[in-house]
């Protein structure tokens, strides 16, 4: 995966992340981020704006990054850690910056794990990289074919599942967040999907005032988890 | 002002908004937005998706439409009106997603004023139009040359002003946001200035639990906005 930007290499290399080759382009003078690549024995190929412009698909202020896929990890693996009492599923997120911002949020809320779908839902990228601000090393992110099978074996270790809909739900303030807690984002547009929804054990909504029926999904998601997170607290 | 995209072009068209003219890609065959385009009778001109790349930096699906630059409102016509009890300001934020996704919060939550400044600062621009949903024409966004005398101002008819920051700060559950309240966002970087954060009568910090010491600001200020609306109902 290409990745790249000066902020994200700068961060990449000071915490000493595996980096398979920098590229360059011709005219790049930054010396810093030079000595920190020679200093961990970094292969660079130098290369064309217009060919970095090919690349990264991005603002590369010169520097793009080559490095390893990220490395999802499987769902009993964490189930079997026991250590995370609070987890989130993501029901099919289209946007990077808000899978990179929940990312985020999570790791500041304590939240380890993330479970996501294989298909018709954003991976990690280079843009998911930058938005997470650095988060996604200590994180555990889940994917999986089936989001309803992975809720029904949530439910089977005694996860209470927890889904954000406009429609037949209560104040997310007026339920007990105790116990084992399965926080479910829905989609961008849509929302969460039907099946999820019935399999939700609460629909919980964020109520709003203005003439607008939804928030960022990066904002809701913020919304929820700290409510949850204080309500444990 | 240029704004780009089907979904942006036909809020924009179905809500009656002024539009000066549209322009689109030779291959343009959308009948919808065509037909939207020739009913409100707005000037049409065809050109190249290599013009239409120019033009528009950034994603156009072939159409881009001229409309007025945002017209900011004044402090004291915000204060007259009596209706706000609670404002934003934003501290210089950057990112245009940052501001859209707060502008969609604020309207969300009921909150119509959010003070900006002329420089330094990310104005309304076709990202920002994106990303606050259709919010926009409900909002009264106020454009400032100096964020400490317009505190000041704010000051002197009565509101109390909550800042974020991670220094000398308390738990932002702690506080109680009854009255007028004028809540500052900071810079997605640095946070608050030191000015703004010496005129705050309370500062904030949302509790974090991992190893990174900040939010998103867009997700940040979504907390804290519902937090005060939360402590208010």
């Amino acid at each position: 995966m290409y990745v790249y930007g000066r902020n994200v290499a700068r961060d990449l290399l000071i915490n000493h992340q595996k980096i398979e080759k920098a590229i360059l382009q011709d005219d790049f003078r930054e010396k810093e981020l030079i000595s920190l690549l020679e200093n961990a024995k970094i292969p660079m190929e130098f290369t064309s704006k217009r060919e970095m412009d090919r690349l990264s698909n991005g603002v590369h202020q010169g520097i793009i990054l080559s490095i390893p896929d990220y490395q999802y990890h499987d769902l009993d693996s964490i189930l079997l850690s026991q250590e995370d009492d609070v987890v989130v599923i993501l029901d099919h997120l289209e946007d990077p910056h808000n899978l990179g911002a929940i990312i985020r949020t999570c790791e500041a809320a304590g939240i380890r794990s993330i479970i996501l779908p294989k298909d018709r839902q954003v991976q990690v990228n280079a843009t998911v990289m930058k938005t997470s601000a650095g988060t996604l090393s200590s994180m555990n992110l889940v994917s999986v074919s089936n989001i309803a099978s992975s809720i029904d074996r949530l439910k089977e270790v005694g996860y209470w599942i927890v889904g954000t809909s406009l429609e037949n739900s209560v104040d997310y303030r007026e339920v007990d967040y105790q116990g084992k807690i399965c926080i479910v984002i829905g989609n961008e547009g849509s929302g969460i999907s039907q099946l999820v929804s019935k399999k939700c054990d609460f629909l919980v909504k964020i109520p709003m005032y203005g003439k607008t029926n939804s928030l960022n999904a990066s904002v809701a998601a913020g919304i929820m988890i700290y409510e949850v997170i204080r309500n444990r607290k």
